[in-house]
């Protein structure tokens, strides 16, 4: 079970996210990246992170997959063999109800699995991350409260513990509306001359999803089973 | 022709607007008000302010119609057989083409006529309204740059001169929109308990219109002839 704080935490994908967390978990505990792409192992390794080379060498207690939605399947794929008991998993999709089922299907019962979605991202994260929430949906294993714990006093978040079903289906309104918003909106929505304060807020909330990666908001928008329900309703709301 | 500041203003329609504006005009010009209702009229005399109680005293260099475009047309035709040379009327609805031609065919040709859109109101003004944008569409007569120069150099307002129909095809973005989103959002959009920071911008921007009148409402995302377009572009965006 894992310590308080954890004992050492691998961080499987070093894309965006990935480099965000390394920056703010290496202050918890010994840190280690594993990347199956060589040029991101050389990207962790040019700003002096520990990087590992192999998915067999993963031994740390918390292993936390920054990987996208659609790769997470080959990526559990491939570190599957190497884990056990532990150690516990934690993905952080900005969905949740198909992560946690594809972790529950694909890794040892003997892993612990927490599937979380912090609600911040590079862009929403320059002003520190402290103050800022992070979902936890505890799906396998007892040790999640110290990882919470943690969280809250090591890098100062809020935690909201729910359910994958809750999570997805309020972020359908929490961050699949504006993202179905930059997807809907005339391109002259963007920028009129005469503006308004309220349109000043939209803007920045919709500028603060633009820089998005592609696989990130096809997630959001398309794979929240939630989104169908949303769209219908705006539908209806519009005719 | 008006003088720079204007050697007199009158604001015809004391309500939450009008009373704003009240506030600013006053550094600028001699003011009077005057309101049909005459519990408006007390509100205003009870602020201190000069009050009309007939319309036929209105002698004002500049007439500022601070009444909804639904009464407008009423306003117009009790006020036009007191207006003649030497006057302008400013109007300052929400929306331009239809202000711009009700004013057209209600006043006498020697009534200079000045529309106008504040891009602001009670809830975005709370802050001073230094700095924040008004639409000036010169309909007739020479005397609006000298009114524009005032509200440039005394109030701080960023003026942009432009046509009804520009301003009309623009407001449906920068106004419409967040009206129209208020509107058709799901009730439950409003309180998800997970937030982002864009989900934060969004609320915040519905919250400033939450408050607005029906009226203003209903022709800012109704009476805007280029809100069926924007509509249209969703429907089709969203199927």
């Amino acid at each position: 079970m894992p310590a308080l704080p954890p004992s050492s935490v691998t961080i499987i994908g070093f894309g965006a996210f990935g480099a965000l967390m390394a920056n703010h978990l290496g202050a918890l505990a010994p840190l280690s990246v594993y990347d199956s792409d060589p040029a991101a192992r050389d990207r962790a390794k040019a700003l002096g992170l520990r990087v590992l080379d192999d998915p067999a060498k993963i031994t740390a207690s918390v292993v936390v997959l920054a990987v996208p939605v659609q790769t997470l399947p080959a990526c559990l794929a491939q570190i599957a063999p190497h884990l056990g008991r532990g150690q516990m998993v934690v993905d952080v999709c900005s969905i949740k109800e198909e992560p946690a089922r594809l972790m529950r299907e694909m890794l040892s019962p003997e892993v612990e699995l927490l599937a979380s979605h912090p609600m911040f991202g590079p862009a929403s994260a320059q002003g520190g991350i402290a103050g800022q929430q992070i979902v936890l949906c505890p799906l396998r294993g007892t040790g999640w409260p110290r990882v919470a714990a943690a969280l809250r006093r090591a890098l100062g978040l809020k935690v909201i513990v729910t359910t994958p079903e809750d999570h997805d289906r309020q972020a359908a309104l929490s961050q699949g509306l504006i993202h179905l918003l930059a997807q809907i909106l005339p391109p002259a929505a963007k920028a009129p001359k005469i503006r308004t304060k309220s349109y000043e807020l939209l803007s920045q909330a919709l500028a603060m999803v633009s820089h998005d990666a592609p696989e990130v908001v096809e997630a959001i928008t398309r794979r929240n089973p939630h989104m169908a329900g949303l769209r219908a309703h705006l539908l209806k709301a519009l005719e």
